[in-house]
């Protein structure tokens, strides 16, 4: 697969670049190429350090972009540069993020495998999508290096987490915001999310064992959470939306079970080079709108460049579990001749993929990040 | 009380102010005045709508700028405008928001009220300061209505809230940030805190309780967080640091155990203008700095504009409660003659005051907020 398969006209993803050392701006990816937004088209909001100002416009300006982009992508010589041959930043000021429990399989694995013998799913979890707010501060591009976090691990001890995972997920990016006090309805989606990431929601499962009862994750994830460079916007997935696996019960009405549509993206989680497993984002439970729904069914209001993630993607195989500590069961049943948790030294890397709309299959952003040894 | 009580030269907070339809800029209260920091200084950062760049600037500046506010104060006719002429904003551009659980006697008796028969703390508590992020976006100025959330109430129900409670807390507001990968030691906490603010976390307790398994409140509490207009510099509270209860056993070094000292703020819940609550804020638990601390033990950055809030303040004594929850304990217990949660209508205050530097009080910036009906 050369570098350009999957950045076709059929994708066009966003993202921020700068060139030596010139300013952080818009570019659209198109096979090898970035085109320089701002040079292309002089606009303002697409000189900015992040996709913010652009998001912010809304749909209508979205599809306009995306017509004028798809017009400059076929003229003779737009402004670009080699992708080899910028920096690519993290792609939108993250205002609040979220991460949801969306995948039945994995709250299943992890219920069985934290409370074994007993029901792995909590009474909650077929009702609503179980989320929680992570750190939107740490929040870093792929490639960023990810120092393995020290914490405490049991009562008397303190040090390097020695079990630290990944999490492959999908993340949402909302571009216009709602006013507190307001919902917004599980069919309004589209008018307020802009587009998709990849990510992965690093986690040091001692350190998160140890502390989340009763509030709930926190150091165990807050240390990093890497997303793609490439936001894909939602107008190049058109041809990945299908039906959902099932929802029994039956979802409360403002979760619209009778109109809730997943995704169907292949994901591939790479240890090292080696693929050790291929989620399939269309197994999820709970659809993108019903979290979304979910999520501002308090009045909660939204902003500009809040991210919400899936949660871990785990397919119903073992061969399609999206963290470790499911692919060697608690630690227990190492895989891929002998793994288990992420060693110094490692490198991840997380692929997502696409039916385009043009037929063939678009790539989407990859989410890579190596683990540094503890500090001193 | 006069309305110019506690707010001398030894106090001097910092908020965002604006006079009829002006832009909103940085002032510092004294008295019942609100003296003009741009119109005074002609610096660029008090015309800013929001403190952060005033508190990225660091304890240096901070200094500086209090020495030359003091001279300011005393000087014969300071730029300034009454209180009751200007419009008061939020006063910082929140970046993260983390919620603590720092009172032993709340979280025992919140243990107690949800897991009767059982040991109400569990076992992390007495070892680290249990937190969670909460949401940033939906943090609101005093004087904001809160209309009642509505959510799942239990497995097939959703509508308003019934158990809408207040938490009366303390929040720390962070000046200087921190790179990721690295941890601020407990004795640098002055260094990065900039002030405190008031602080109601309201909470619904219905939808919390049916949500929160396993991964912490979520629509619960995201729907509104209230602080103070005014934040109060470090400087100010000088004369209110005081030891700790006690700490058994004995924390962790990065904890600093033998180093850690709390505040002497004493609290004031008020319901309807009926003071039902004196929560004192020296009876708790873990210390500000060892908060910090433990936030950034695992390498977790911060920014300029973070928020982190004690958690509600209970002190030992029933009256001494600092949220209806445990005041009608679980709503078994009507209070105030027949209270139990948050009605419509309900106006909350909560009020802080603290020793000054010059042997007087100072009045932190109180919290205030009605309730609303449910939305349609």
């Amino acid at each position: 697969m050369s570098a350009s398969s999957g950045f076709g006209l059929d994708h066009l993803p966003y993202g921020i670049f700068s060139v030596d050392n010139d300013s952080p701006r818009v570019g659209v990816r198109l096979g090898d190429r970035v085109i320089d937004l701002h040079a292309a088209t002089g606009r303002p909001c697409f000189a900015e350090p992040s996709l913010n100002a652009f998001m912010a416009l809304g749909p209508p300006a979205w599809a306009a972009t995306r017509a004028e982009v798809t017009a400059l992508a076929q003229s003779a010589d737009p402004p670009s540069y080699a992708v080899g041959a910028v920096r690519l930043h993290l792609p939108f000021e993250v205002a609040d993020y979220v991460d949801f429990y969306a995948s039945l399989h994995h709250a299943t694995n992890v219920g069985a495998i934290f409370r074994p013998g007993q029901e792995p799913l909590l009474p909650n979890w077929r009702h609503l999508p179980v989320g929680y707010h992570g750190r939107a501060g740490t929040v870093v591009p792929s490639g960023t290096s990810v120092v393995r976090p020290s914490g405490q691990l049991g009562d008397a001890t303190f040090g390097p987490s020695r079990r630290l995972d990944l999490e492959a997920e999908l993340g949402f990016v909302v571009g216009v915001g709602s006013a507190l006090g307001s919902t917004v309805a599980h069919d309004d989606f589209a008018r307020h999310v802009f587009g998709v990431v990849g990510l992965n929601d690093w986690s040091a499962r001692d350190i998160q064992a140890w502390e989340y009862v009763p509030l709930g994750p926190f150091l165990g994830k807050s240390f990093a959470t890497s997303i793609s460079h490439w936001v894909t916007p939602l107008a190049a997935l058109e041809a990945a939306w299908t039906d959902l696996p099932g929802q029994e019960p039956r979802p409360l009405d403002h979760l619209a079970p009778d109109r809730a549509r997943g995704l169907d993206i292949d994901v591939e989680v790479l240890l090292d080079g080696e693929v050790v497993s291929r989620p399939p984002y269309s197994s999820m439970y709970w659809s993108p709108a019903q979290m979304l729904a979910h999520l501002t069914s308090n009045g909660a209001s939204l902003r500009t460049g809040d991210l919400f993630a899936s949660g871990t993607i785990s397919g119903p195989e073992p061969e399609q579990r999206g963290s470790l500590l499911e692919l060697s069961w608690g630690g227990t049943e190492p895989f891929a001749g002998g793994r288990t948790f992420l060693e110094d030294g490692d490198e991840v890397v997380l692929r997502y993929s696409a039916p385009g709309t043009s037929g063939g299959r678009i790539t989407l952003g990859e989410v890579v990040g190596r683990i540094e040894p503890a500090g001193g």
